[in-house]
């Protein structure tokens, strides 16, 4: 029998060191990592970055990906990995902060994924800004779900997923999954989604991609 | 294929009937759930509830809770279920809403359980409150995190968790785990836990449980 009373009590007084221990989490113990409720952001951890150049073929207007690449590369988003083994029973968690933009008309969105364990769903938990869940799965059904602050919602089994800034703020999100599910972009990525999300007259609206 | 949007438009603009459509959600599509960022509670779903009466013999006083339940039987926290089926690839999620308040010294807790597959984990967001998520396993290590809003404390595998109330506000939380999980809550509510929280000269101490 063990008693980490006072190791608990010893971690949350300690600040971690930046340099050795970012992202270096015990997942057979209970640990603590902070969350911002708005912002998303943790001191504890460091999120892993996407910038344009990583996804500028996901966007349908190609050309207006690279005449923004010939300025600058912006963080399209970042989120939290927090290295959790992809072991059965695991579960990983963190917040996807999704900066707002657009390339085109189409609005910045994440690279989003099917599980690889194609029958494992996703809980997301919109802690503020807008936007929409783009989901479909393999058989060409899509869905999509408005996004908003004390929203949660049921990405279900089967379904990629990617979520899409509509606002005019970071659209910050907290996800869990299961560890074991495993993330298969190639799929999504050859030919994007059935759906994509533009702004018209100043409005986001949802259209068929024409590339399908 | 199938083309959701509609759909989703017409569910996301449609008030809920609270008589029919309480936790009626389809687990096999996308959904949202409201959860109030601070107060845990949602329009579109109801909540269980759990009294003093349904769990008085899990506090170590169990003349003090006679006695309050003498004069009324206090409701000590809620939460919600949602109606997840216990399928593999599901995951459950909800907000619990955990009361102050003590039963003797004894803080304010959930029952708490272990999963029944117990090599599951959960993970806890805290939204608003002061407490500890208190937790041990069937070799009885035991381990208490610190719960206080903007952190995550991550319930490992093999873990039976309980959330204790601490502060002067409720404590809420919002949860996920593996929807085949499973409780098991027999095997904590004979003896109890190893440790309680409970009140001395004011503030919250954990300290061994007698019955062990």
């Amino acid at each position: 029998m063990r008693d980490r009373t006072a190791d608990t009590q010893r971690d949350t007084a300690k600040v971690p060191d930046r340099e050795e221990n970012m992202n270096q989490f015990d997942w057979d113990h209970s640990f603590l990592c902070d969350f911002d409720l708005k912002k998303g952001f943790s001191q504890k951890a460091e999120t892993t970055k996407r910038y344009l150049s990583q996804m500028k073929d996901m966007y349908y207007d190609t050309e207006a990906a690279g005449k923004i690449l010939e300025q600058e590369d912006p963080l399209i988003y970042e989120f939290y990995e927090l290295g959790c083994p992809e072991r059965a029973g695991d579960l990983a968690f963190g917040t996807t902060i999704l900066y707002p933009g657009k390339v085109g008309g189409e609005y910045y969105m994440t690279k989003g994924h099917f599980h690889t364990q194609l029958e494992t769903a996703e809980v997301y938990y919109t802690l503020s800004g807008q936007g929409y869940m783009v989901m479909e799965n393999p058989e060409g059904d899509t869905v999509e779900m408005p996004l908003a602050p004390n929203q949660a919602v049921y990405v279900p089994r089967r379904y990629a997923h990617r979520t899409v800034n509509t606002g005019n703020e970071p659209l910050v999100v907290f996800f869990t999954f299961a560890a074991d599910a495993g993330h298969d972009y190639g799929t999504i990525e050859t030919k994007g989604y059935h759906k994509m999300v533009v702004e018209k007259d100043g409005k986001p609206v949802i259209v068929p991609n024409p590339k399908w």
